[in-house]
């Protein structure tokens, strides 16, 4: 605090893009990472927290061409003048511990992690630069059983934080392919390799026919936009249709359809083969496709993804913003990255991994109304003669002794009716009053806030004097008579 | 990851300052958060989580002569040219989001934050750049009754995680009295209230007489260098050793030295009759002095303290890295501050509040015993056959259903020491391994680790045969037996 006499008030808020969380979202949120955790933690996975700085070179995001390594991250100068930045996610922290701590961790090293990520993008409506991730990563398992593992994992996960079989599906697919069906296509300009892969992603959106325009001349798209194709013949883009086009519920048959996708392909072949011992791992474990089943249109942009990649996403309907009935879609993807600690080793360490955006995967339990319910606020001891707050105070310690919720109300106490418009707005169950006369009748006043409530929404005269919201206990029946009411209200 | 390819490899470095966490110490963590979280809970406190980033003038560390606000956070310049910074503390981002919600936030607002805060500070041993803190803060209540509850809270606190009574003092004191006793001085001087300040600071170390001679003319120090004195008559410091040295274990007597020490001075009085308030409402719920005290020498180093301040102090005795015996010290601290909202509102807010310097105390915890223990590593199920990968993931889901803690074998199986090597690397308490021949005949084996090891260190050829740590059961007795033997080393 710095002398800030002369200066102009300080505006209260976060910066642009940031926000506060509040109550219930922080203790859902928290809940939420903890089950998550345990789960993690049965398959043999260990906790690791990284800090949120790290040097922008071990992040890889430093741009020799220009003076500022802010593309995408929040970064500053140190004093020696070196870049540090906020970390954009989970991932890369974890290539640079695996690099500079292999000696001392086991391998296979199964970790997972869980904290605010920062993006130094344009924040937009639900788009924060600051949010939270749940990943866990096998470092250092080669086999694809690793891969499975992680989509047997994620499927545990969901179900385990209230996501029922039948709202989600996991859908696995595999790099390796798609390099198969590119490589069979004969395209050796990257560029339209990435115009193929990008026409790819939008195959959910535009199906079919929408794709074959894409890949050909080009398509008017609903705003009657036209978008431009890549320029294939229809016989060039056959295979990438046939690829996408190959997804059927029983992974045998996908396989095959696979299979003739990518024809000749050596690298596509091997990843149909390591799609298939996927599936196999699965069933064995008793994963059918009403959980997790192979489906080519899955892309996942990331750039470092080299073999398998897997997204979850729930399947049941929400009504958008317009009012419109979708999907509620992806809350979770990962896949596998072989290449990552190699920047720093040199030495190629396989990996693969999930991240769950536990944000949106709240957002869907809120949606559902898995979450959210009511939050009991704590009983309020109000105070009705300030010199005897040391009375109100030995109460609220009596409540709690007793494992409830209980606070005396600190604010100014002349005004009663304050007190019970705070304990309202704490949503309290609860109010116990002690006046002068209680006191020397040795009772107490035990107001039941949640009946009171409802009564005076909708009962008769007749019914608010059956029903009475306030009852004179005994002092020292006060926290029976609490518990009585609590439990009555359970 | 962008092209890197001719770039020299980056270090697998934190930043100087930071570090990794990995498995307990993260768990640790958490379950100790979330143990204070209950506490708090239980208090009527709701939690919030403001963003790890503010803008520099929110937190007002930011000085109009220098370029670059970057004294002692961590801050750089958005798009649009606004500074942001790390938070530093959680009290100023508090002070920000009362501001900016007020209107939606209950008066009184208890609330809760547990979080990194990050400061750009010279690390050294011990120190670092990013760490955990825990509060608890009470805005809008003037009432000395909310100070008391936060010292009560902080006792329960301590308590609960498993600090015992009798290991920790709460020291409660009154920045009020300690301006009383420089007025009663007759000290105009701001840098000789300054120097007097610091001395008092120094109490614990130096005791009565070495204060006696900071105040006045210096004092020779331990290692031998002349410390400057603050160049008070023996009659000037008189009342700074009156009040220092008021301290006694029954509060009525300290309040009466403390009366003695301020002479005439109201801001004096009006201080001693709050501790005075304190020490009643404290009594009144049965925290004697066995747990919380009055103690005049707590100064705390924070400007923005305004009355009560307090600080909780772990009394038994450790060893310090040259193996001499000393009080662990501190492990958190708080009190009134009564002007940070105003800053953002130009109304004044009154508010309180305790800060747990959390990685602190669980360094107290891990002196003690009291965490740290055996962590339970996962159940290793070996690849004897990695075609029959699908097999042992089954046994691994048969675990896991089971509520078991449990993962196959990841890495290349060829040399099976080396699975061992990994499960003893992993504190795994059972292997399991299923080979051609067990398949054949319907069994597995159930390697016992915990014993293994124990036999391994001290047993005789004898007991070795007697305690066979290797057992054969039934295929579909797998479960049944690694339960047996957890159970048994539980």
């Amino acid at each position: 605090m710095a002398k800030q006499k002369k200066a102009p008030r300080p505006k209260a808020q976060t910066p642009k893009g940031f926000r506060d969380y509040f109550g219930p979202e922080v203790t859902e949120r928290a809940e939420m990472l903890n089950t998550i955790a345990g789960v993690y933690h049965q398959y043999g996975f260990d906790a690791l927290e990284s800090s949120g700085v790290e040097t922008v070179e071990a992040l890889g995001k430093f741009l020799p061409d220009v003076d500022r390594p802010n593309e995408g991250v929040f970064a500053w100068q140190d004093e020696d003048d070196s870049w540090m930045a906020l970390r954009y996610d989970l991932t890369a922290p974890l290539a640079r511990v695996y690099a500079q701590h292999r000696n001392d961790l086991p391998l296979p090293y199964r970790r997972y992690a869980m904290g605010p990520v920062w993006r130094n993008e344009k924040p937009g409506p639900g788009r924060y630069r600051q949010f939270y991730q749940c990943d866990a990563d096998t470092v250092g398992a080669g086999s694809v059983a690793a891969d499975a593992e992680i989509c047997a994992m994620l499927a545990d996960t969901l179900e385990k934080v209230g996501i029922p079989r039948g709202d989600y599906l996991i859908r696995v697919n595999n790099r390796k392919v798609l390099n198969g069906v590119l490589e069979c296509m004969g395209l050796d300009d990257d560029a339209q390799r990435d115009a193929v892969l990008r026409t790819i992603d939008k195959f959910d959106k535009v199906g079919e026919a929408g794709v074959r325009e894409l890949l050909g001349k080009g398509r008017l798209d609903a705003s009657g936009a036209y978008i431009d194709g890549v320029g294939l013949s229809d016989a060039q883009a056959e295979p990438v249709v046939a690829f996408l086009t190959s997804g059927r519920l029983e992974a045998a048959e996908t396989l095959a359809n696979l299979r003739a996708a990518i024809g000749a392909s050596t690298v596509g072949e091997e990843g149909v083969a390591e799609l298939e011992q996927i599936a196999e791992l699965l069933a064995a474990q008793g994963y059918g496709p009403d959980r997790i089943i192979i489906d080519p249109s899955v892309v996942r942009g990331l750039g470092y993804y080299t073999g398998p990649v897997f997204e979850a996403e729930l399947t049941f309907e929400i009504l958008d913003e317009k009012g419109r009935k979708r999907q509620f879609g992806s809350v979770a993807g990962g896949g596998r990255y072989d290449d990552l600690v190699k920047r720093f080793t040199g030495q190629a360490v396989p990996a693969t991994g999930v991240s769950i955006g536990v944000d949106r995967l709240l957002a869907a339990l809120r949606e559902k109304g898995r979450i959210g319910g009511s939050v009991q606020g704590p009983v309020v001891v109000t105070v009705m003669d300030r010199d005897r707050m040391a009375d109100y105070q030995a109460m609220v310690a009596e409540l709690r002794q007793a494992g409830l919720r209980a606070e005396v109300y600190l604010g100014n106490p002349k005004n009663f009716g304050n007190q019970l418009k705070y304990a309202d707005k704490r949503e309290s169950p609860v109010a116990v009053i002690e006046g002068g006369d209680e006191k020397d009748k040795g009772v107490v006043q035990i107001k039941d806030l949640i009946l009171g409530a409802k009564l005076a929404e909708d009962a008769s005269l007749e019914e608010w004097k059956d029903h009475p919201s306030q009852y004179e206990v005994p002092r020292d029946q006060m926290v029976a008579k609490v518990q009585e009411i609590l439990d009555l209200h359970k």
